[in-house]
């Protein structure tokens, strides 16, 4: 079993947990854990996760949030220092014999000679030090990206985004990593990234994109939708003029338990299916 | 029969109810109607109503006013204390099948184990206060939602839109319940926001969406479409800058004997029969 | 035949018919046509000008310049004095056997029992006046709505949409017939709008939409299309900032003779074919 | 052999070539290799190459960057002295069929009666003078022209997008040809075009579209793709205010190694040959 997973940084600690402690704990795992060559397999995972987390992939293409790039994952079922993610493809190409397994380092299980997405640190980094983190969405939404570039941050005004309301922090590479090709290609900008990512739903990246996390892939894809709408609502808004009612922090955090956009789930996997 | 239906809030009075009986009569008859448990059904409803509800589900969606959220409803042919609304799904996928009853207290005749839309009250509350009232739409349009969190009023740019020159008002829910998760999900907050809606074709909610009402199916859906055409044309003519001409109140009027979108409806049923 | 093709307004003398003539012919002509009750059909059209008359509806509404309002008409290729033009039916829905045959009074030659258009006036009162014109569009394209309700002239800013450097004027329904319900749903309305659109080939009209003419079914659509495209180009321009290069007159004039967007129709002809 | 070809402007000599020095040349092989009428075949192009090619033209239709207009060139395998570029039909139509054979001087191989494009000596000249360049794109993507016509700079803001930052200058034709029809209908117009562009990825052309150029088909399209995407999401940007961060020079110039956009590249020809 993965260290990450037995150093005990467990769902009800989140709260605890500062960006001063992720990149501690992210910094030690990640000298131990980078040693492997050949990580084992924690074993076939449920079928009805691959089944969703291939409908994720076709899901996020239908709505938008991805076009030929981006990225979606899952936390492998049957061991948290394992996650799901397909070979370098097109989401919206993205199969069932696409899917690989990762230990947390985003060393291949079993690579079967297929070319790896670049940035799939983004998805290790983040699974080592959010246990409660099952999923991860990294986009390139063009509604979102405009708010990375600007100093303008995004913020709720929609009841169905109220998770931005939680922060969405802006992730600047050159700040990790000077001047680069602006890829998280690394597993230290994974880290840092990660950091910057802290406690909160989702992370803008500057030029570049959006990470969304959820605790389900229904709550990560429908995070990414809806952050997607937010950043077109809150534009128009401005664009309005007028001075904007946000959401309040306290609506926010009784927007909190409203679930994980099971309606639009079904519907987003009917459209998708239908195909 | 229901007490809403017996104190004869006839539509002919209709002109002479303003915001402040609204609140009287909601507030009276909500306390004598929630103590029932199981309503007696009215019967079975004009197959035909059926099928145009389950119609306007297809047509909000494909015409982009709803997403995987939104809801339709149409006052029970056969007793005007009952109204039809689907069990809790996305309108793109609703069937016949899961068409509901329910009475003005928005309990359900037979829910037949489905789970129920949590915002059903928003169309009991506006069919208990609205005798003229025939179809009830709440959606999410995302043209119209800048408006309802700015203080930027709608105003008629378009003759195909000139009810919003009878008014549209802003529902502001902290007014009526404090700091909440915004979701009308009490018959308090329906009656709350029926008493904002008045004698209106239409009310926003802030930071949520909209509730457009009808004398007919065909009305209330034609309505919500060019209620988010006129957002759309109003903000891009806000953009261009200049001085706006918008409907006067006396072409407002005139328009008001137009007809209920027939042309269109044919085309709308049209399209999704085609799916 | 019908007295205004008598008097000889020949394409040949279109250059100096100024506005005024307009006026002064098309009331002549409107006081000495509007007796008739029946008038006398031309013949058959030729079958390739219904085909085309057919596809056009239909590619107005997959190009998005109208919903299931608006409507197109072609002058008869037997005789100008009559012209052709469905029963009222959302332009999608449009077939050969919707198409019906009008006097430029706008009579039916035969109604068949169907319901007309109540804005016909608009084909028949151009047709009076602009022998040049083959082919009429009106139509409520969301993206000139704003030009037509603001002080911002329509310019061209794209070498397709050339024509627009002809001139565009806005004509304002108050001004020829007060406060109305906004439809031009009497022929002194069709005159007055006529007078306004002049030797130009199209007309917007404030808080409703667009009148477009051309000397062909393609160039009436293809100008509709290419109306729209620069009424976008030219409102993300000035969204932009920076000073507007527009087309200069001498580059207006050059692209005079470029042709009636046949390279396009074709296309747009099989798009609609292909459904 | 054609002459551009012998004199060796040879692809490892691309750097020491300046504007004046692709005046200079043009100019010279203008004059010589406009004297022929019926230039020799080069043989049969590779399978593969017109399959791409055929479908470059529709995948640019169906990610909205040509309409009915524009069209895409392939440098000839067999010989750099020809191209490969579709009769005049609108790219979505495009089958191998259609594919013809030019020369440097854009006289094609034998025309088989069909109608060339007027502007294709685009095409033509910029082969002569960018012996790098295997293909070659001109449409008229609607987010790109307010670019073209206002005073603002085309920067990059995204990383799909660096190449942007290589440059991206304005043709204003004016300049070369005074007033015109603005269609580059002539060699000498072409030569002033290719002139702009220098040694830059693409250039705009003032009220009427771009030329992008790239190494590969896949490359050019992508970039097409992408200059569109950053034409928008510059445009939104600027709109919601705020100090905008492009990319540095240095990421620009680290991001020129990563590749010609080949996983999005499977996904768009997928696209088109599912239709």
């Amino acid at each position: 079993m993965h260290i990450a997973h037995k150093i005990g940084v467990r769902p009800e600690r989140r709260q605890f947990l500062t960006a001063c402690t992720f990149l501690a704990a992210g910094a030690l795992l990640g000298a131990a854990g980078r040693a492997r060559a050949a990580p084992a397999s924690a074993g076939l995972a449920d079928p009805g996760l691959i089944e969703d987390l291939v409908a994720a992939n076709h899901i996020l293409a239908d709505q938008g949030v991805v076009d030929g790039y981006g990225h979606v994952s899952a936390r492998h079922d049957k061991d948290p220092s394992r996650y799901l993610l397909a070979r370098s493809v097109a989401p919206e190409l993205v199969t069932a014999e696409d899917i690989l397994e990762f230990d947390l380092d985003s060393n291949p299980v079993d690579a079967r000679g297929r070319k790896l997405y670049l940035e799939r640190f983004i998805h290790g980094e983040i699974y080592r030090v959010r246990p409660d983190v099952k999923a991860v969405v990294h986009h390139h939404s063009p509604a979102v990206i405009p708010f990375g570039v600007t100093g303008v941050p995004l913020r709720p005004v929609y009841h169905m985004s109220s998770f931005i309301g939680l922060g969405v922090p802006v992730f600047e590479i050159r700040d990790a990593g000077g001047m680069t090709d602006m890829l998280v290609r690394t597993p230290e900008l994974g880290r840092a990234l990660a950091r910057t990512l802290g406690d909160k739903p989702a992370v803008l990246m500057r030029g570049h994109g959006a990470v969304v996390v959820g605790t389900s892939l229904p709550e990560a894809v429908g995070r990414s939708i809806y952050l997607q709408m937010n950043a077109r609502l809150q534009a128009q808004a401005m664009a309005l003029g007028g001075k904007i009612t946000y959401l309040a922090p306290e609506e926010v955090q009784k927007l909190r338990g409203i679930g994980g956009y099971e309606r639009a789930w079904e519907l987003w996997k009917r459209k998708v299916s239908a195909r």
